[in-house]
């Protein structure tokens, strides 16, 4: 059994081209990274929420492809703020088809995302959707300047940090499971549970991500290992280490960190010095994922089970 | 009688404020025109629409500011689009605060104009509202696409003319008015005629823009005359000069034209060579504000008197 299911990405993909259907610059630029092979996780989520309660997912996929309109406008406009040359291997909107279109792209993208919703039928929930939707956007927004206030910011405490990544990435995995929860009429209760899991899901997913940074695979991630370290990022991993290493490792870690210059040996270096904290990053991972599962437990067993998939696809890569 | 109700005024101010109240980098720069004097004629328009029909302006507010925060993100991001540095006599937002916070003060002030109608309290209307303000983005992001594609095109018809500047300027003036009437209850009648008069107001604006550019009062403008034959601009005026006059006069218009070096006796030359341009870009605007005011004939003669007086007042500027 396949983790993705086939039919319910084409019909994701049906939806996003209907409200792109058009050939010129503009649109063109607003496609370039949509159809780059992104791999639909946020419309999906909100399906399979909207399946636990309903059959027919013909009524949920303007508010599930809506929340995919929005992450990549954000997409595009974070790309540009943090001058960023490729995305999935591709020239990033920006440098593909020049500043001045890529902000409207990402404009035009973020209007669609709101007529999208405009045509869930159901005015009681079209505008349960819109409140779910415009508070998720400000979270992104806000997120996304804490995250760029804290690259020049010496110290982040592992608070602050979570706090950002609730924002900038969680809100986006957050929002489509609420959004299905709605649609799909789910009581008060199995929304709330519903919105944990999903939250824990998206912590998962931001520090999985960089754990596999430091020890994934090459060619698997995507980029070189140990990128994260060599552009100084502050991950989870690097927080949690200068909060807890001796004073000697920290300022051998901050020496090697930021560094474009910095060789093979000293990312080795670095991962060595930070083995306990990849091992907290591993550790937290794992009981997010857990935890979520648990939320679901109040759920039909068959009908979860999707769901508590995309939750172990996302331990897996760790364990 | 003022053109402009104070009491109104204030309530629009201290509903935008209750969307921004709060004090840091990003919120700062998403304030920083949205508080620099603009006239919020948009907003204002939305409850003199409702106030044809209602008393009580607070159920009008919410979506009534939603279009003032549309406008001023479209502000943001044109500027840094167009690289301008200077708006309402202030730097611009990009200037102050740098590239990235100006686009994402924008992408704020967006997702903040779909959170106010979310607080519509009635489902239906927020159903309404939501279909308007969300279509009416799109086109303004289509309308600025085109803008900037006529810039590096050598001709442009009238009608493609006025089909950019109904997109770009005239959907966030037809807009506010169609919201007011949704929350205000008019009939469909009322409605269609509430949005035939906004489209005209919309072109009128426009036209009679450019029309100042030429033979405004330059304290008035805020520029210098002549400011649209610098940059090369083509107006409604420049459009059907081209189309219009003798080529020996069209060519010397265009040797003028986009030249930062041109002299005053030059802009003067130009004045001249466009006068029957000028007096036909006169001529429809009146006719859009005499049409205007037509349309509103079905409401009652006092309560649509405030309506009048908006298309009276610009069209006041060129007589």
């Amino acid at each position: 059994m396949e983790l993705f299911n086939n039919d319910i990405l084409l019909k994701i993909d049906r939806e996003l081209n209907k409200y792109l259907d058009k050939e010129n610059k503009l649109y063109d630029a607003s496609k370039h990274l949509l159809f780059a092979g992104g791999k639909r996780i946020r419309p999906y989520l909100a399906i399979l929420a909207y399946l636990l309660k309903k059959e027919d997912i013909e009524e949920v996929l303007p508010s599930a492809i809506a929340v995919e309109l929005i992450h990549n406008y954000t997409l595009i406009h974070d790309d540009i703020m943090d001058n960023d040359d490729k995305r999935r291997g591709k020239p990033t909107v920006h440098v593909n088809y020049g500043m001045p279109i890529a902000i409207l792209a990402g404009d035009l993208l973020y209007a669609k995302a709101f007529e999208a919703i405009s045509n869930i039928e159901d005015s009681k929930k079209a505008h349960e959707v819109l409140k779910i939707l415009s508070k998720s956007c400000v979270d992104v927004c806000i997120g996304q300047a804490m995250d760029m206030e804290f690259e020049n910011r010496g110290s982040i405490t592992l608070e602050e940090y979570f706090d950002m990544i609730y924002k900038k990435t969680g809100a986006l995995i957050v929002s489509p499971v609420e959004i299905g929860a709605v649609m799909g009429e789910c009581t008060e209760e199995e929304k709330r549970a519903l919105c944990e899991y999903a939250k824990r899901i998206g912590l998962a997913f931001q520090t999985q991500d960089d754990i596999l940074d430091l020890i994934g695979n090459k060619d698997k991630i995507g980029k070189p290992v140990g990128s994260d370290i060599r552009e100084g990022k502050k991950t989870v991993i690097v927080i949690h280490a200068l909060e807890n290493l001796p004073k000697d490792k920290k300022e051998r870690l901050l020496e090697i960190m930021g560094n474009n210059e910095t060789t093979e040996e000293e990312i080795k270096e670095a991962i060595d010095i930070l083995k306990d904290s990849i091992d907290y990053a591993r550790e937290i991972t794992i009981k997010y994922i857990e935890e979520s599962k648990e939320y679901l437990k109040i759920f039909d067993p068959e009908k979860r089970k999707s769901l508590e998939k995309i939750a172990d696809f996302i331990g897996e890569r760790i364990y």
